[in-house]
């Protein structure tokens, strides 16, 4: 019999409306003192009339202390549930995807709050990041184990967010053994990706929508990109028959990658590397009078928190400004976000208002968005960050 | 040398972040009343310290009583100006269709505020909606016959809005004829369309993106166009491999036409049409048992003004729960508006709403917007109305 954690008045009306998540002053202490609980312990959440809302998990210890599992109280997390959770998810991949590579599970939005799962092929990258999951770790091995038998599977966690849980960070191949090399397809393109040591989970699939895109405007073109890390976007565009692609990146590691895939995909002779800070390369290739039919921004995320943002938003202005100045007439301009405190009309804003300091008039012709191995959930805002601005970029009328 | 227009103090600002609209009440009456000009007469928007700001059109009967044309005040808007523009937003359409089926010019987007034209291969249909473009119609007609040399030109000048502008109501064939049946091709389907006497200017190309992503979902599947006009979604459902595809619409012609066209594309062993309010069709699909494993909700603008809003929202909250109801177990729902008062973030919120209130659960896994034929102009949310969400849609959690 799960322990009940009991919410003040009024606080079920967030879950109500299917968010997942419970703050800490939201729970009634004098009937189940957050305290009374260990971290990651499976609840009944209760309102404060006593009727169950259904499972959660608990961390006394952080400002969301707990998260919604099901709306049904009968259900627990465990190897069934896990099952059923990722076999769910795999099925919303398959309707998209021929080939096994993609984000496989994307927490919250797959009902699984506090896992992600990147699956490369056989070898798939799992990231926990809340210490309710941390708990079921045994179990969710188990179930990839049963589901796909794994060549590898590696635990990237690093997330800083698992000290807030009271995690320890740590990367470790918990289960077989990792190939050589990692090989994925992503838009008929090739890429030999860095799992251990790689950023985030080693891979972006978010993009991977966005970049098909891309690969239909770029034939004969000559192509930049723009914090390109292994060259998701760069490559891509080579494969699909640009005719020149730079890509700048200020990781050596990174551009080394890109060199590596280049080869893999044939396309070495077009496709060249810049190191650099993205803003003094580009304010270079201006110096240098180089241009580009398209130019393709993807920064890190230039807003972490929302207290960043006048910051953040400056930065995002003068990046997509300098990507307009080395734009041949009438060029492309593909200008991403994956920051998100930073919204769609806010991108759209720092680019509309960079081309007006420089006198160019610009038509958003073409958005994109996370794909669908990256599901919103719909009453969970923070489950959508990526948006994927396309802009024919003119003289001033 | 043209007449100036001169603004208040600080009224320059929205035009200088790159708008074309001029409220009436921005304009200096005392330097340049509006009642001194002409409904179409071409000025110079000068600010309130006599900087020009470029060249606009003026109706002194409306309330946006002057829209740029160009940043520079050497031009002017004649047959020269038309032709450079018209030109520059065929170079956009031909990067991303190859055939001539499109929206030529979508007005402010393509610096050709008050105009649209739709292009139907050889067949023009053109619409006007401001007195300044009808100033020019005479050169604009010409500009289409020097490019094109059309097989037909269509005003349909039917739009309400040109009763404001002062303007008369008609349709007319105003060079060459009209042919018996005008064909067009969009994602590999054909449509036969009705130019004369159908709705707007014939054809609805903006969901074009969207209907195409949606064709990669439906093989094998059971669908449901509802609002389905001349069959835009169903057919190109049918086409791409859908077992069975129902259209619902009020219109018997358009329904009609979705038969002809089904059997224009050798469908119409699976294509069925239903007759009637799409309301009570969902309901008594939903009472029959009826099921479909893809239903998309298409309707036309619930909500024209803003004042509407309330109760259009509840419009697209109550036939996305429709929709949501004759769905199988882990359906797809494809759901748009083209009203602009509904933000994306709002027919979320009315599919979510929707989805809570019947204890269902939806990921958003695709995100779809008006066609890169329908550019947004980054400066004016106005030119910006199409959105379409696409959901799968579970059981609760």
């Amino acid at each position: 019999m799960l322990a009940k954690l009991r919410l003040k008045k009024n606080e079920e009306r967030r879950l109500k409306q299917g968010h997942l998540w419970i703050y800490s002053n939201e729970v009634d202490n004098n009937v189940s003192p957050l305290k009374s609980f260990a971290a990651g312990q499976q609840v009944i959440v209760e309102a404060s009339n006593g009727k169950e809302l259904g499972l959660a998990y608990v961390n006394p210890n952080t400002l969301i202390c707990a998260r919604m599992l099901s709306r049904s109280s009968k259900r627990e997390l465990n190897l069934k549930f896990l099952k059923k959770r990722i076999q769910a998810a795999q099925d919303l991949r398959e309707l998209h995807f021929e080939d096994p590579f993609y984000r496989l599970v994307f927490g919250e939005s797959d009902g699984l709050p506090g896992l992600v799962i990147d699956r490369f092929g056989d070898v798939f990258s799992v990231q926990i990041t809340t210490a309710g999951m941390e708990a079921v770790k045994a179990d969710i091995l188990q179930v990839l184990e049963n589901l796909y038998q794994p060549q590898a599977i590696v635990l990237k966690n690093d997330n800083a967010n698992r000290k807030l849980e009271g995690l320890e960070l740590y990367e470790e191949v918990v289960a077989g053994e990792l190939p050589e090399q990692i090989l994925i397809t992503e838009n008929n393109t090739q890429f030999a990706i860095p799992v251990e040591n790689g950023q985030k989970t080693g891979w972006f699939y978010d993009h991977r929508m966005a970049r098909q895109r891309m690969q239909s405007l770029v034939k004969g073109k000559r192509v930049l990109d723009v914090f390109s890390y292994l060259g998701g976007w760069g490559l891509a565009a080579a494969t699909a028959g640009a005719e020149e692609v730079a890509c700048v990146d200020a990781s050596e590691l990174a551009l080394d990658g890109v060199d590596y895939n280049a080869q893999l995909n044939g396309v070495s002779d077009k496709v060249m590397t810049i190191q650099g800070n993205a803003f003094d390369v580009l304010s270079a290739l201006k110096t240098d009078g180089q241009k580009f039919d398209v130019v393709i921004v993807d920064p890190p995320a230039f807003i972490k928190r929302k207290k960043d943002f006048k910051n953040g938003f400056e930065a995002y202005r003068r990046i997509n400004e300098l990507a307009m100045r080395v734009l041949n007439k009438d060029g492309i301009l593909i200008s991403a976000s994956c920051s998100h405190h930073l919204s769609r009309d806010n991108l759209l804003q720092a680019v509309q208002t960079a081309a007006r300091h420089i006198d160019r008039n610009v038509q958003l012709f073409e958005q994109g968005h996370q794909g669908p191995d990256h599901p919103v959930h719909p009453a969970i805002a923070e489950t959508e960050y990526i948006k994927t601005l396309f802009f024919k970029v003119s003289a001033s009328w």
